[in-house]
């Protein structure tokens, strides 16, 4: 609150007081003195760099090229400019800490060359863009270039002459803070991560060059450009480009992150907006002595870097919701830079020192060095992956998503609001993860960040007409349309809602959840239970699906494991040919493999999957069919991979989709041996299935059963319940009900 | 020479020296001497006791149970009785390093028990196999017992009474022996891994039980039934079972085993076979004194523990040629005890050192032993992974295989004989490593094994429909047609030709191998070369297949790639429904995802796989069809993985199919860059394609260029070539020329 009032007094007076020594951005003249001193004693901040000396030192052999603009993503000029703004900002680094000259005539020669060709230069050649850029195919590239470049220049500013920097800024500086700005409102005056990156970036050379104009902007936007954008613009990825009255990098940092540090885009742009985030926080931080966004709205960029870290799966990797692609991990650089200045701006917290040390390096800046110093005092504490639920949403009210994690488990349950332009028509969907392995996966998405092969890079048709459709994903579909109808503006006015969660008791944890909006007239409520036991192999997930509607529909609820059938008892019937499965929607780039019905009570599909085995059981009912496919369909440039998966389909109105997934086994193709490659898994009955009741029972071929029991639709915590079946009658308070019985 | 003189003798006389002390299996009264004076001052086979302690120690608390045969591979009483015997053995062991009773009295409460109910049984009531066993569902499993259980049985010989010993003599051993030798002479009597378990099982019993008649029969074979079994009887595996003349433990290390120590049915089945062959030879020499099979022709058992390493990937994953499961690897329990014999008893080659380092793991037994206590004493050295090129055949004159390697690139070349029941249709297949990863892949075997829901864990149908075919290789297919016809009785009879190999200059190896009879009229030659250059990101592949025929025929040349694609420059047309390529052959079990020509003068097809870019460059022809496809047509049981392929398909008489094959750069999903994403390749020309002779240019972007040569279908090492093409004309000796311009 504190900093809201200096806000407001700094628009008031006008008066900024930033520091006027440099440098002062990610690193301060005082910093700079205590690094110095203790080089070499500190290992992890001394191998970073060498490292990077090693490296700076061999780019600076190969030369210095600004090439005029040409390509995208992936192709030559994209990757030498982006090259060049990651390596000037090293080497102003390195200047500050080795006192070596070099490194700052490197950076000032090629500032200069940037000064005399950027003016020549007009918008990038390509017109992909809904905000292009000069430099790169879109602004934000140009963004970025600044971002990383301001630092350089602060890190050598006292090396150049009053002349040389009057020269740069005229030039090259104050017309690229301009073109990001003044010149693209629509990327610069939004809640997205574009702006973020915008804002910071003129922010950042703002204090640099002490210009208070150009902080101002950044802190709250274009005020005289507030309407310039037309209410239906739309970006790239089709999501709208204004959000009324909201702007600037505060309205950035306020609006889409949750009060627990959950941004509305998903973990892998959080990551991607982190940067920008922290590096004009600390930028503010060391350059006006009392600015410090590390604490506004309650720490919440502190608590950013903490969810991040819970966002990501066992081996690291961050949990693919949304536009994601797999394989980005907390090893990013983003990332260890955050994990730093959260440790340094935050409130020391000793377990980011055991994610640093496993980063195996550091930023070289105030933060970096701090963090690894600690570590070479043995201060850090391991870092705990629990079991967390995010509300998504300034007010952490608009849904949600959970990690339920238990023994070697992790359930990724996602109940949020659309996520801006890169969401995904998905509610209630889920992934499951074993050993850190996808087991069942959600497809991410359809793209090759910066291959340039791959449309320079850029996102894929396919993208739209699959990753972001309700098929691709865990969850109901009804009447084969996606969610929502596919209507960003409708997607965007919604959110499912938390009904009620429990992840204290390791035994039993339970997140339930609700969406009203993504079908009008039928609603949808998905509970899961992971049940933890000495009996259980591994931790077993219960999966409860409830659907209310007046009118019969198909209900679709696909199943995207990965791995080898092992076997299944339904009556699959292969097809001689393959068709697509449908026309749109997503559909049409599934191939049907084949369908058939189970005449069993129980439907068993298992499966081997990076050498475990897992089983799916699932209440079969009379006229549910099952639908093996692949992705691949209707691809005819070869931009999907080709993923199995399994689909139910039941008509019906109302009805309750039952289902236990369960890793049990495991496989050595060492040895040899199979261990209990079989469910566990005895029975699973529908004990009461009606609109106000969902009560199972599972049975272990140990003879151990669980009873599980949920209230429908409702949170209630202080109600009263009582159900009986058979011999049996349950009492409890509050929506659900669990209990273990030898 | 000397056995042989020595074999004689011992037929002649009938005298065998058998030493009456025990244990003279793996382990000698003396051996055990040493080990517990040493223990605790050898780490790694302090580790490996200590683990073993605390498994035999769990099993024991988990009680006994010897149940009545029943289940098939991967069902309870198979898995049952193939723990009971590796814990037997283990216990056995146990007793004697640590000299306490309990693990005596384990072993021989579970003897009795066998003792007690295997007269009852009768044959297992499986009756899929062509020699079925008693305890396990085929007689080869029944082998696998004895050779285990012989060694628990000499290792607590001396806990035993008279009385004891002879009632398992007499109701157990001698009837079990009977039945896997004189009652099974289809299995006994062959040239095949399953008789050296037979032979080796019956001499090892044979040897504790100081029986001079059993260990005759397993030398040389049942004799008397020489003839017992029909000429065209065959196996489970489609396999002949006789050889005329052939039969006993001595002709099986005789005959498939090549001078340099390959056996013909491919490393996955030389590692299954290498513990009874080394399990009896040292029974042999530490029972007889004077009997040493490790210097049996030419030492070919040490050997052939040095070409099991050459013949794995930098992982340590066996090369899957023929019926071989993917993953196995050199660090399974039969190499741990083959390197450590091969220490042993062999040259005491210290490069075995480093590989049981990396294993962590010894055998306990005196060879184990002399290998930790060495590591102890820091005297390993590495392990030469380099380029083999081994002969197939007793004499290795039957063709053969080669692995050239270069930097990170390994390439498997295979122009072998048959190999035997497990063998594939593929002569001059390849496939191709990077960094130990799967580029361009052999499909492997269809089969699960001992997972019991896939066929028992047995051989799966597309294993013959499928995997065997000839389609399913990186090799010729005329006609659409396996090699041979499919015939396993002419595939045995005929083997391809090694023509010339070079592989000691690092800059360019070379392995050619031609193939007269698996397509008859049709004769083909497959030259590849390896380039390894400075300006090259990774060693370079040129693939030369050289195809000659009177007759216009049909060739495809499958090229099974694994990753996603890129970028090509096929005009595909994507089929919009899905059919079989054909109807056999393996033709129905691969769906036509695309089909097109190419209207460049070189077909690029780049892809993506485990962060490595990669690149195929093929010389197209007006008229070349590229067809995409995917398997797992036809396949209603879900057995096959649907992986995907590329053929190119050309109707001609004689031809060369030129293409390379390049790894050129990488890509990370956590910085997100792409290095080098394209082709190094600028050009590839034919500057001679006739009958004599094949010469091919391949310039890099940056300007190099490569000449290769090759003198069609000769071998002749002093012939003088000349050979003018443009400008240029090239004088060499030999059949292949190769230089490098810059």
């Amino acid at each position: 609150m504190r900093f809201i009032f200096y806000v407001l007094f700094l628009v008031i007076t006008g008066k900024v007081t930033a520091q006027e020594s440099h440098p002062k951005l990610i690193l301060t003249a005082e910093d700079v003195r205590g690094i110095r001193e203790n080089l070499g004693t500190v290992p992890i901040f001394d191998n970073t760099l060498e490292k990077t000396v090693t490296e700076v030192d061999a780019e600076m052999a190969f030369g210095i090229d600004v090439p005029k603009p040409e390509h995208e993503a992936g192709g030559y000029t994209h990757e030498r400019h982006k090259r060049n703004f990651l390596f000037m900002q090293k080497a102003g680094v390195l200047y500050q800490i080795t006192g070596q000259g070099k490194y700052a005539q490197y950076v000032k020669d090629m500032l200069l060359l940037y000064a005399q060709k950027y003016p020549t230069w007009g918008l990038h050649p390509s017109k992909k863009s809904y905000a292009p850029g000069r430099v790169f195919w879109q602004a934000l590239n140009d963004a970025n270039w600044l971002v990383y470049t301001s630092q350089a220049y602060d890190c050598i500013y006292t090396f150049l002459t009053k002349k040389e920097r009057s020269h740069l800024e005229q030039d090259l500086f104050y017309p690229f803070a301009k073109h990001i700005s003044e010149d693209s409102p629509q990327f610069f005056n939004r809640i997205h991560n574009h702006s973020t990156w915008a804002t910071a970036a003129v922010g950042m050379i703002g204090l640099v060059m002490d210009d208070e104009k150009l902080i101002q902007q950044a802190l709250y936007g274009l005020k005289n450009k507030e309407d310039a954008v037309a209410e239906t613009a739309l970006d790239n990825d089709g999501g709208f480009i204004r959000t009324a009255g909201k702007l600037g990098f505060i309205a950035n940092l306020e609006s889409p992150f949750s009060p627990d540090g959950y941004l509305t885009e998903g973990p892998y742009y959080q990551r991607y907006a982190m940067y920008p985030f922290m590096a004009f926080a600390v930028s503010l931080y060391n350059a006006t002595d009392d600015t410090n966004l590390f604490t506004y709205k309650n720490s919440v960029l502190v608590k950013a870097v903490g969810a991040l870290l819970q966002l990501s799966n066992q081996k690291g990797e961050f949990f693919p919701i949304n536009d994601a692609q797999k394989g980005m991990s907390v090893y990013a650089r983003e990332i260890i830079a955050a994990v730093a200045n959260a440790y340094h701006y935050g409130n020391q917290d000793t377990s980011l020192l055991s994610v640093a040390k496993a980063q195996q390096r550091v930023s070289l800046d105030s933060a970096g060095f701090a963090v690894a110093l600690a570590i070479s005092k043995n201060q850090e504490q391991p870092l705990k992956k629990k079991s967390v639920v995010y509300g998504d949403g300034s007010t952490g009210e608009e849904g949600g998503l959970a990690v339920i994690r238990a023994e070697n488990t992790e359930l990724l349950y996602k109940f949020t609001s659309h996520g801006l332009s890169h969401g995904h028509y998905d509610k209630l969907s889920f992934m499951y993860y074993v050993n850190g392995e996808e087991m069942v996966q959600d497809y991410g998405l359809a793209r090759f960040v910066n291959i340039e092969q791959k449309n320079g890079g850029g996102y894929l048709k396919e993208n739209t007409t699959w990753a972001k459709q309700t098929i691709a994903h865990n969850t109901l579909v009804v009447d084969e349309k996606t969610q929502f109808d596919g209507s960003y503006k409708d997607a965007s006015a919604h959110h499912s809602n938390l009904l009620f969660e429990s992840i204290i008791n390791p035994k039993a944890q339970v997140v339930s959840a609700i969406e009203k909006n993504a079908y009008p007239g039928t609603i949808f409520q998905r509970t899961f239970f992971i049940i933890t036991d000495d009996e259980l192999q591994n931790s077993l997930v219960v999966d409860l699906l409830h659907v209310t509607s007046e009118k019969q529909h198909q209900y679709d609820v696909p199943f995207y494991y990965l791995g080898q059938p092992m076997e299944h008892n339904i009556d699959l019937l292969s097809e001689k040919q393959l068709l697509p499965l449908g026309s749109e929607h997503g559909y049409q780039h599934l191939w049907k493999i084949a369908e058939g019905k189970s005449s069993n009570r129980l439907m068993r599909f298992n499966w081997l999957n990076k050498n475990v085995f897992l089983t799916r059981t699932l209440l079969n009912q009379s006229g549910d069919r099952y639908i093996l496919v692949r992705t691949g369909a209707n691809d005819p440039d070869l931009n999907l991979r080709t993923d199995p998966g399994l689909i139910l389909r039941r008509n019906a109105t109302h009805t309750t989709f039952i289902s236990t997934i369960e890793a049990h086994g495991s496989y050595s193709p060492v040895s040899e041996f199979a261990v209990n490659s079989r469910s566990q898994v005895k029975d699973v009955r529908a004990e009461v299935t009606t609109e106000r009741y969902t009560a199972v029972s599972v049975t272990l071929t140990s003879g151990k059963q669980f009873l599980l029991a949920v209230a429908n639709n409702t949170k209630d915590k202080s109600k009263n319940h009582s159900l009986t079946f058979g011999a049996e009658t349950l009492s409890w308070t509050g929506p659900y009900y669990f209990k273990s019985i030898q």
